[in-house]
């Protein structure tokens, strides 16, 4: 059998630039996850963990102009966002290390023995430990801060647990060179190099997740590649908890008050979040609620006049161009859906942004089996294919909705499956929380979202202790978060000492509290 | 299509005391569970919540000689066992209302905007929400602590999540009681009642945890039944958590110096921790290993003893009389097994403790497929059925490893899956951190378990802010923990919001602070 070569191509182009890799056998994924295990006792030291994390950090950061280049030739993201994506992803390690400092991900509870309860409560002592091996399946749309040296990696590590990364094929000469990065960094910590690995190949992606030495996964990726594996981890001899975010609408409510208000800014504003990255960020706003009517108009004439002046952008590679362009088409052939601003082929190798519209009912009406639970109409009596306009379509491009009052509105929402995130543009009257439909839709989409956005947007996640980037299925299979400070939580679980003498506790939970970390203690 | 009928059975004759209930039919099952999901508003408030746990606690006390005779008509069990698992289960109700008060399972996050940060951070405020129905799987060995008023069902109310409970068939009518207890209790705290709702037959088992308004499950039962519930959960369209406590063989080691300073006591405690409800606890212990030699031999001589002078006990149903009769006959006959005192039979409708040695070596030879990675010898070269000693088997019967030398015990130690707990038994030298192997078998049993328990017994699973009630797989099917303070987090998900106006956050992440409620902040 030859082994079959992983190559870096050129968006723009279409071209191959050089052939990176060759595509892992079971064999060597076998091996990756068995050096990568055998390496985990090294991870078990905090101090050592924080150290390492800081030094991939700063590797990263010295190398800058080289990453930010790899990563260019083959993402076409252009070196402005790249830099920003790479001060993100340094940024998260560092914060990451802070944590591991900082102790408070390990939960530490210690309840002291009480003789005088019925029945007697033994010393507990309760912290975290890590898993084992991690699978890491980098996304697409983020060379860097979702792939090999981000999220999952940084808190799988901070968290003890050695990462095998499943490179995107978007980006291999990206993930190889933060490999080795990653590699050299652990080597100046003292750590040996497997507590990294990347391995290349769709097969290799699905042996890793079948491996028995692998415990966790985390995942970044579409609704269909997410699932599959995620069906591999449960169906294991062992399951396995599956991390993954797998798509997201994040829908967009424009009140009345709101339009009337600032339509302008709220339209304009709208254009550069839906063509941020080229339409290419999991929390793109895939669907926005607009009213009916004069003010709606103004929101839907200033959306129309900013895409209009958006330049045509690279998609990260062809086969998403050819998706992005039949996912619009099959979208605009819909009844009742028009293409103000007709997004679609740019180019030999680039898009043009744009916005498709559909009335609230022929949305509601024309859609089937959404939830029969929604009240809104759908029935089951067979629809017209509009539950489409509710699949993510990865891309710069958006719904927009018109809706005639608050009833339509939350019959919308009340389509939509789970989301990463949902917001609201509101007025400065609902802002205070006087009259207006603003609690009620508040409360509405938290049901539907891991995260709620008043008077802003989605895109731009900040890397932040309170942050929560997940949700509801398909938004995530687990309730987990993917950026921020909880992110850690997913790679450990809770082990409970009874009664064990104080020489034999690990040093986080022994008496003297030698690490000076924080506890709850029940006395 | 008539109902089936629901039978409670006496188990100390096998005979059908009354007819309880019928079968759930589907439409039932849909119309509990919809019931439920319109409920779930008004469990939002907390103070509700906690007033309702409370009262559900208090009724349930009152009524304790009614449930304990219930109780123990079908489960032979016993006043005493019942009237203290009563005394646990309303422990635990007022625990979690303690827990509602609180409020630190809400796990508040707040950021505070900062525009000097690159990117510049905008306001998060993060808690978490209730998930929605919740769907509790009673077990069969614990008709109230672990079934319709048990933890699952306690800790999805102060979750704020409705729950619909399916009966186990061992003790219907209990489970009948106890239901209409705490509807009795939700209405007395301004609740509607079917906020708790109770569904007899397998088959509304399978339906429950299909339903699509269904958001997660609890179970305590064994893997076969869990793993089908798991991977039904698993394969929905919109997949949901499935905590499932499956199974769990709780290792003991005894060292050396521990069998040679205190072998008698060790003997007569573990006789007690195995017989304890006529083996019937998830955390019996199930495999001991006991060092060669006469020090072992003295622990054995003990262990003989006492069991010896235990009294048959009746077991929950005749299905499992039967299958631990089976069980114990199974292992008996594999090679190199002894039964010092024979287990099984007890009379017509009771059965008799006992436990099986086998030396380690013949164990570790006579198990195949256990675990690959574990170096012991098993080789894949074909076994000799030994690997059924390494599973559960429910009943009053232990097995007993006698080890040569710590590598031995070591490898034994190798072939386990994932436990509950894990218990060592030490001399007064070792549990000073000195010489011995101690300190290895911490390290290699806290792999292995979800508990680690040092010069006790894992039976008595104490209700307690840092207890750990799971375990790696089959102990659980998550990280998540059945018993104690944390439980609770298994029913939520985290919200994140981003740049909401104060007016419009919910009361609890609102700046004034007005519930007093414990959080993190970031300046």
């Amino acid at each position: 059998m030859t082994a079959t070569p992983v190559w870096s191509v050129d968006p723009r182009t279409g071209k191959q630039r050089e052939q990176v890799a060759v595509e892992a056998t079971s064999r060597e994924v076998d091996e990756a996850v068995r050096a990568a295990h055998a390496a985990r006792g090294a991870l078990a030291d905090a101090v050592v963990r924080a150290a390492f994390l800081r030094a991939a950090a700063d590797l990263l950061d010295e190398s800058a102009a080289h990453v930010v280049e790899a990563a260019d030739a083959e993402t076409a993201l252009g070196p402005g966002r790249l830099t920003g994506e790479l001060a993100r992803t340094t940024g998260q390690l560092r914060a990451f290390a802070d944590a591991v400092d900082e102790g408070a991900y390990l939960d530490i509870r210690i309840d002291r023995a009480d003789p005088a309860l019925t029945p007697p409560r033994p010393e507990l002592r309760r912290y975290k430990v890590p898993l084992g091996v991690v699978a890491v399946y980098a996304a697409s749309n983020f060379p860097l801060a979702f792939s090999v040296p981000g999220g999952d990696t940084a808190s799988a590590l901070a968290a003890g647990c050695p990462v095998v990364v499943k490179a995107h094929p978007d980006h291999p000469a990206t993930s190889e060179l933060c490999a080795s990065l990653l590699r050299r960094a652990a080597v100046a910590a003292g750590l040996p190099p497997e507590v990294v690995a990347v391995v290349h190949g769709f097969d290799a992606g699905l042996e890793l997740i079948r491996h028995p030495l692998v415990t966790a996964a985390g995942f970044t990726g579409s609704i269909r590649g997410g699932r599959a594996l995620f069906d591999a981890a449960a169906a294991r001899p062992v399951p396995i908890p599956f991390h993954g975010e797998l798509g997201s609408l994040n829908p967009v409510v424009v009140t009345a008050a709101a339009a009337a208000e600032r339509a302008e800014e709220i339209g304009a504003g709208l254009a550069g979040s839906v063509t941020l990255g080229v339409g290419q960020f999991c929390v793109k706003p895939g669907l926005v609620l607009v009213p009916e009517g004069a003010d709606g108009d103004r929101v839907t004439g200033a959306l129309t006049k900013a895409l209009g002046e958006t330049e045509p952008g690279v998609l990260l590679d062809h086969r998403m161009r050819e998706n992005f362009i039949a996912g619009v088409r099959e979208r605009a052939a819909l009844a009742a859906v028009t293409a103000p601003v007709t997004p679609g082929s740019g180019g030999e190798h680039s898009v043009g942004a744009g916005y498709l519209t559909v009335p609230a009912r022929a949305l509601v009406e024309g859609t089937v089996g959404a939830d029969a639970d929604a009240g809104a109409g759908a029935g089951g009596s067979g629809g017209s294919g509009h539950e489409v306009l509710l699949e993510e379509c990865f891309g710069p491009v958006t719904v927009v909705v018109r809706y005639a009052d608050q009833g339509e509105a939350a019959a919308v929402l009340g389509l939509l499956s789970g989301n990463l995130s949902a917001t609201l543009h509101l007025s400065a009257a609902e802002t205070e929380g006087g009259a207006g439909p603003a609690a009620e839709l508040i409360a509405q989409v938290t049901t539907l979202a891991g995260r709620v956005v008043v008077n802003g947007w989605p895109t731009g996640v900040a890397v932040a202790p309170a942050q929560h980037h997940g949700g509801p299925y398909p938004a995530a299979t687990s309730h987990s978060t993917s950026v921020g400070g909880t992110a850690i939580e997913r790679w450990l679980r809770p082990v409970a000492y009874q009664s064990v003498p104080d020489a034999l506790l690990p040093p986080e939970l022994r008496e003297a509290n030698p690490l000076g970390l924080p506890r709850r203690v029940t006395p």
